[in-house]
């Protein structure tokens, strides 16, 4: 990268004697100040090649708008704030949260805008001290928000603040806020559980996860609804924690009994699906000769795992930068849309086998599988 | 959570028609203006007492310092910078990030200190302009370091920015920053080489990560020194990428020749560990009984694979939280220092076992292990 220069070779110099002033970056790029607190303040109805003199005359003269005296003036923070409401463990544990942050800086950095987060118990009255007070405060120009709930909110309380919200999941109340999710979801739970049963599994439970949140009991509803058209029940555990301790010892219990024991686990996303399938090699079950698995999420452990996980794909990076995007496009950045993200999909891997009982002569008490 | 009230059963009304003040809450509290604005700049020099009293009074009115007015004043944004310089297919992959993160909301969310996240490429220009325009635009009190690098120009940078700074990890220059790390690298090193070396491994490789990391260079120099000490040399990769990709790929060329390959592999975190076990185990090799296999961190996934991970164990969230108090009080917080995070240690699970060649009458061609 260099720095383009004048013709002497050297950046013209500001006024002597003072910093330079938003009225010598208008004078060099020959537009009124207001154009280039438009610029600065991402109002849009700037042209791109305009937009552009103005950005480098700012480069030029070393200038750029404090922060803090646009904010008083009321115009823009550049700041995105994420407020993540987590059992610690479980944050620690999942994937997914490093995705999300890295899809959301692959488009918030680039425009200068940052990221600001805080990672908080679930103590309801605590999250929304902590909203009210980023929005008194003025620290953030919207929220993105994570981990759609059962009778969330949060986007009341946004509304209330006056501050923009954008959610990554699918809503509680359909409307009720801006969101980016992935479609597919329906096909794919199917395709999961046909995939299944022309495997022959008769016995399939589901680590589903915390009730509370909106995808876990759509995930759960579709699941039964495909496994019904075959005529079969879901061995749903309904309200589990993602912690691994708290899969591990679900696992066990699940696998527990050999006379009752489920011949395929879905599980609700990729760090539980391999904390279970390590479990099930604990208990001297072979995976997928003994028990298939399906995860959720295809984050990158699971395709370098042996075995290589199956699972229900979604592109978290890929939802998180459209959500960004989304979100600066609401705050009048000029960006332009990405594609809607690719659909939820089942991918075949190797975690996933034909049952137990459908692979020849097998003996039906699977009881000295239990070893050591 | 509760909040007081006054005998009426209602918080004091602020004085009518306007929004309360900072001469409001001084005047509640019985303190001066100067005094509140301390207790809430971080300054200290206000008793604990009367701190709670100015909070408390604050609370009861609803008052809080507007962040940008503060700013202005050249007081504190109560927010703490991280910039992350990672490819982010590594950064997602690897479990260090998220809890580093988690360590530093710990200590910095109920402080009302919140943390600005940018991640971006290797491009030393980008990163410095990123740097200079963050404290330009007063958006940040300090900095956290991570990734200590060779020949690092972070601490002389925000020396010359004037904003306070503190790394995680050790300083390439001695006393260039302030820091927190582990300490007992030194000894646990040695006791990994030694707990190789007593189980019979004579042909050890190490998977070092990128050759520009301080802790690479430091960790390599430890382990080659305690092997030099029993007549060993090192195979040491002395600069692998960290993602999943490139291990599996180096860990491949290092057990493809049968006839030329170690019995035990270090690898420099957890993560590069789980996909080199998945890797050895797909290639047909039994993890510990044909290939041993240590980790680095400790990180929760490699406490409940299979094998459980032997590994050198460093409590990053302790660290991050111990990190984050000291930055504090750098700021002038009134916080308690935490204890010294543990020292580095080797843990020793399930993933290293004799040497294979130790184990018996095995034949010593052992490319019948590489089927299927």
């Amino acid at each position: 990268m260099t720095t383009k220069r004048d013709d002497a070779g050297r950046p013209p110099a500001p006024r002597r004697g003072s910093r330079p002033t938003i009225r010598d970056v208008a004078a060099l790029a020959g537009v009124s100040k207001s154009a280039v607190s438009r610029v600065f303040n991402g109002q849009g109805g700037i042209s791109e090649p305009t937009r552009e003199r103005i950005q480098e005359a700012a480069r030029k003269l070393g200038w750029s708008p404090s922060a803090s005296a646009s904010a008083l003036r009321g115009e823009r923070t550049r700041t995105i704030g994420l407020v993540i409401v987590q059992d610690p463990d479980a944050l620690a544990a999942d994937q997914f949260f490093a995705e999300t942050v890295v899809g959301l800086e692959h488009e918030l950095g680039p425009r200068e805008y940052g990221l600001r987060l805080h990672v908080i118990g679930p103590d309801p009255e605590q999250e929304t001290a902590l909203y009210e007070r980023l929005a008194r405060e003025r620290r953030v120009d919207a929220f993105i928000l994570t981990d759609s709930r059962v009778g969330d909110a949060r986007p009341d309380l946004l509304r209330r603040l006056g501050i923009p919200g954008l959610l990554i999941g699918r809503p509680w109340r359909e409307g009720a806020v801006e969101c980016v999710h992935s479609t597919g979801l329906e096909q794919a739970m199917a395709a999961a559980a046909d995939h299944l049963v022309e495997l022959g599994h008769r016995d399939i439970a589901y680590l589903a996860g915390p009730a509370d949140r909106v995808h876990i009991g759509l995930r759960r509803h579709r699941l039964e609804r495909s496994l019904a058209s075959h005529g079969l029940t879901l061995r749903a555990l309904v309200d589990t924690e993602l912690t691994n301790e708290a899969t591990a010892e679900a696992t066990r219990r699940l696998l527990d009994d050999p006379s009752d024991r489920p011949t395929a686990i879905i599980y609700a996303n990729d760090t539980m699906a391999l904390t279970g399938i390590a479990t099930a090699q604990r208990m001297g079950l072979r995976v997928p000769e003994d028990l298939s698995v399906i995860g959720h999420d295809d984050l990158p452990l699971g395709r370098w795992f042996h075995p290589r996980l199956t699972t229900i794909s979604q592109d978290a990076r890929a939802i998180s930068r459209t959500a960004a995007r989304r979100l600066l496009t609401l705050l009048g950045e000029p960006v332009e849309p990405l594609p809607d993200p690719p659909p939820a999909e089942l991918t075949i891997r190797e975690s996933t086998a034909p049952a137990p009982q459908q692979r020849g002569p097998a003996p039906h008490d699977t009881a000295h599988r239990t070893a050591p």
